[in-house]
């Protein structure tokens, strides 16, 4: 099978949130396959999804954790639970300032996941 | 929470594969973030990404399950478990012809769960 690469341009930054070559051009290698199905499986969760979304769609594309419990229902260690695998899996950057963690999402990271399934 | 339609246009047929609202445009309602999130769990695994890229990058965009198990070096009940997953989920079609299952992408799945990402 081809090897295809995670990045389309050596220039560009290491792609956080999933590779960039199209699933459907040529069967992924498992290389890929393993990085893209690690952003999937952070996806793959409801809570995970809102959470992503209401970051998304905060004024600024910023939210602080403290906003992010009443959206979800959930109390916070869970919350910031799930907001760790999103951070981990390279879509949300976290960032300490004074008592509260703000989250915003990693930019292009979405795009270059829908990238793949395009 | 503003509730987001699962389609945008109600003429539309039921969107396999994941629902057209953009993530980052509005704070998804429940519904949709459960049904999203339903098929990024089916794509969080290497070998079912796999499995999807070589059907798509396959002759006429279909495969026999007999042509599936060497790519990912697994047994055919195994592969078959997966397929079933994807199938599910509303990504593949199966069809069954005489002694072996064919699967084909679900048309316009990728580019749906695509836009909910961009």
């Amino acid at each position: 099978m081809p090897t295809t690469p995670l990045t389309l341009d050596a220039t560009d930054p290491p792609a956080p949130g999933g590779c960039c070559t199209p699933l459907v051009r040529e069967a992924a290698d498992p290389e890929s396959a393993r990085e893209l199905a690690r952003v999937f499986k952070a996806l793959g969760d409801p809570t995970r999804i809102q959470l992503l979304s209401v970051v998304a769609a905060h004024d600024g594309g910023e939210a602080c954790v403290c906003d992010l419990t009443e959206p979800v229902s959930l109390s916070q260690p869970t919350v910031s639970h799930h907001l760790k695998i999103l951070v981990d899996a390279g879509l949300l950057t976290r960032e300490q300032r004074g008592r509260w963690a703000y989250y915003s999402l990693v930019p292009g990271a979405l795009a270059r996941l829908a990238t793949s399934l395009s």
